[in-house]
């Protein structure tokens, strides 16, 4: 895609609302100047804040009083948000083509709802996904899904390895990314029929814009073993969880042995630039903004409690995704799919 | 219980079979010298090592010839292995009342289902699990299920949390432990409805022995909120092995981030007691041995590719937790449900 990236940002979503999404906002701005920002939000909380930003002096402002609330229930944000909160005008522009994206830091139970109901999802595809990059040894890889869907049956962990493959391209700039199914290695239960099948159609298949390589374990995201892992929403988001959290207990525990004796100061001290490093690797920032799969659109989730920098990253996350094209990659994929290998596609794609 | 522990183990089980069980079976008995051992493997194997082991010389010592493959499915090694096999016929000897516990680093699935197919499940359990302990900010907390058992149903639940309760009550010398069920925070999703069931079960119940304080997230695991955390095997062995392969990432990022410079290098000599010390917290040996739940028997899962050390911890937890009566406590805590509230028991108990 070439021209502008026009980029639709819900200015009242997230713990810190327009005081983190505005400075957030100009920062991306500054990294990506081809991109153009339409905001949404409250007049009286983000004029002054936009008057002290004057990166997105250019950025289309419009109005509502509407905010979704962070611990609404999506149907009651739904209901009552529709038509007129920030987080659904920026879903609309979208639908109405005024914008290539839509970001907001609030209630990812509202984005979804709204967002599905307004965007629809793609033909072929039953339940969106939330994908999100998690750094590893070699890199980062993407994880799906991450909390849109419950359970799983195996056509859609196929379709979740066709889109998840997709953003790999766009991210990654790779022709054919390694997808690996998350599963455990105990071998005398049963119960995990729809990833065994899973497995088997992607291994039948070949599809060629992707290369699956079987089952992942656990502790294999990490080290990067794959592109792609694949997993339905409930383990993938206990999994990141369980991830980040073990991330920031070692952080604790390394931050008191450090302040334990004058040795350990004096050698944090001098060894201060290789903490930074190791730390900047797991900030949680870096990673931040889930990307929306399977809608016709794209709609990023920012952390609801990121400062201006990880907000920055969501919203430079979803111009890449515009620039590269992801909607057409994960639609060519799941056509070329549907032609060249019809029992990968289900009986879904009209 | 009073008097000698006897443990029953596995000699050939692991990635290394006798070479780690001998020498670990020696330091645990050096650390606790009120346990008698029973050892069982091929005499060729076993006998060298426990000469070159003194402190186990008065174990009693059955030769096999036959061993369950690390690799055998676990109806295969049912097949093969039964009656005969070093894994049989160390939980046959808890079978017959002569030994209390039986430790094995061998094949999960196959332990598992010879566990299962000749102790047999407690009344009112139809699944057993797996239980681990879990290193947190506060100490160390229990997780379960860890891998017996895909997907639960509301019933399942509220067993496991049961079990996990009498198990913290054990290990952490706590009259009613915090039990939290594993959730994820996304509201819109539907299919939880087994997890919110259970939660409602449990609220309702108040039952006695266990202070249920609702659901938790993948990331409250490690900051030790609860004592006891429940979820069905599959998201447990995620969770889990995605915990572990996060440490290991940042301990190798941490080990290439400190040789990176001269002052880094220095930095670490200085800083290298607080690097142990943090080392120790997150060591997996120090967690290891998976305690099988819900069976009339105590049986213990060491990691299969452990050391002596880690080995000798698992064997611990075993002496551990039959001196401090795991499985009255199991019973007791099942029963007393029972009869004050019946409806925590579902429709099984007998």
């Amino acid at each position: 895609m070439s021209g502008k990236v026009r980029i639709a940002l819900d200015a009242m979503g997230g713990d810190h609302g327009a005081a983190v999404v505005i400075p957030g906002a100009e920062l991306s701005q500054q990294r990506r100047p081809e991109a153009e920002s339409l905001l949404f939000g409250d007049r009286a909380v983000v004029e002054p804040l936009l008057a002290a930003h004057p990166a997105l002096k250019a950025a289309r402002f419009t109005h509502t009083d509407v905010a979704v609330a962070m611990d609404a229930k999506p149907s009651q944000a739904l209901r009552q948000g529709r038509w007129k909160s920030s987080m659904w005008l920026a879903i609309d522009a979208v639908k109405r083509g005024e914008a290539d994206v839509a970001i907001s830091a609030g209630n990812t139970g509202a984005l979804m709802a709204m967002a599905k109901f307004h965007l629809k999802t793609m033909p072929g595809i039953d339940r969106p996904a939330i994908a999100a990059r998690w750094p590893t040894l070699r890199g980062e890889s993407i994880v799906l899904d991450l909390g849109a869907s419950i359970g799983a049956d195996s056509q859609h962990l196929v379709n979740l390895a066709l889109m998840g493959s997709a953003m790999a391209q766009v991210l990654m700039a790779l022709e054919r990314p390694k997808v690996g199914l998350l599963n455990i290695g105990v071998e005398e239960v049963k119960g995990l029929e729809e990833v065994r099948e899973a497995g088997r159609i992607l291994r039948e298949a070949r599809p060629p814009f992707l290369d699956y390589t079987g089952f992942v374990e656990g502790d294999a995201i990490g080290q990067g073993v794959v592109d792609v892992v694949v997993t339905d929403g409930f383990t993938g988001n206990v999994a990141l969880k369980a991830a980040e959290g073990t991330a920031r207990q070692i952080e604790q525990y390394l931050r008191g042995a450090m302040a334990q004796s004058i040795w350990s100061k004096l050698g944090y001290l001098l060894a201060r630039g290789a903490f930074r490093s190791v730390a900047a690797k797991i900030d949680p920032r870096n990673a931040n903004g889930g990307v929306f799969l399977g809608l016709n659109g794209i709609v990023i989730k920012s952390h609801g409690h990121t400062d201006p920098e990880g907000f920055a990253n969501a919203v430079d996350i979803g111009y890449d995704m515009v620039r590269q094209a992801l909607l057409e990659k994960i639609r060519r994929t799941l056509m070329l799919n549907q032609s060249e290998a019809p029992r990968l596609a289900g009986g879904t794609v009209s």
